[in-house]
């Protein structure tokens, strides 16, 4: 790239490796850290490397945390009888914009892909099962994705968990709110069809 | 935003500073921090360093540079007798993707605009007529966006450098080339029958 001085062209391809961030994207943003001051680019580094240094797992749920237990295991208010598993830790953001629930999370840290050769011992459900043991747990919401891994994960777990006597429920899948059947792909149809509810 | 931890949370901010990055892109960059390598986020932490520590200005023509005269300054095969008047650096960027162009550059850092206080002086105009005054030029293109600022600029360079004895040329304003007549404004295709050619 002859167009950029070294150290801009090397930020460029750097901002390029990020998600969702394209050729034109980097440039602009680039540029942009070029005119702001120092002190921004600044921060921005330090929080890069803040994210890296400080953020461990949570002892308890494996969510992403800067203690020891994360906010949400620490938090009183929680109801801990109900324990929301999902994939990434990521997914909680999408749960916790709802304001709806108010029990702990489990993260696994992955899905059940025999094909990439993620059997369960590479997923984090060790604990899950040791937290059910340690008793008081009543519900297990499974929030995998609904994806071929997503769901092979779920029906694991509920055979898993289940005989262990906690109640494993699964959300439910079907249009999403907002949007048009035209759009909704069959499966999608067929999921909102079985799970229908009488009005 | 208590469902991230706080190191978490200020490289989200910090992200959402940056030009065309909401939330959730913020939120989807930050993940991938964490998921990847310590060594990457050193990386990109260097670079937007380095950019704001080494980089700085053309002696010559004010582009972006890692030493004292930019790359196209320095370049011998680049014919000197024309300049191309640019706005902003990141101008150079598309000018350069057509590989048409085989002149030097200028760059103002700006668009005259009485009513933000920007006249010729905020601009970096007298380098030019400086270039100029040392001889050897024969063609100044002034590629000022073709806005109301960028047109005035154009307007004020070339009453400016005429009487200097070189040729002032505007970049061409039309229909944008696979675009349909349908979406350009009035301005824009007025001016393309102003600029009509013979074919």
């Amino acid at each position: 790239m002859p167009d950029f001085a070294e150290p801009l062209a090397r930020l460029i391809t750097e901002f390029k490796r990020l998600p969702g961030i394209g050729q034109k994207s980097a440039q602009r943003i680039a540029f942009h850290v070029l005119r702001s001051g120092r002190e921004d680019a600044e921060r921005l580094a330090r929080a890069l490397l803040d994210v890296k240094d400080k953020l461990g797992l949570c002892r308890v749920c494996n969510n992403i945390s800067d203690g020891e237990v994360c906010q949400f295991c620490r938090d009183d208010r929680r109801d801990p009888k109900v324990i929301c598993v999902v994939e990434e830790a990521h997914n909680i953001v999408g749960i916790e914009s709802t304001r709806q629930f108010e029990g702990r999370y489990h993260v696994l840290h992955g899905a059940l892909s025999p094909l990439r050769g993620i059997g369960p011992d590479s997923l984090k459900i060790k604990g899950l099962v040791e937290r059910i043991g340690e008793g008081g747990i009543q519900e297990i919401i499974v929030a995998t994705n609904p994806t071929v891994e997503g769901e092979a994960t779920a029906v694991y777990l509920a055979r898993l968990l289940k005989p262990l006597g906690v109640k494993v429920s699964r959300i439910a899948m079907g249009i999403p709110v907002g949007s048009d059947l035209e759009f909704a792909d069959e499966v999608t149809i067929s999921k909102a069809m079985e799970g229908r509810r009488e009005m």
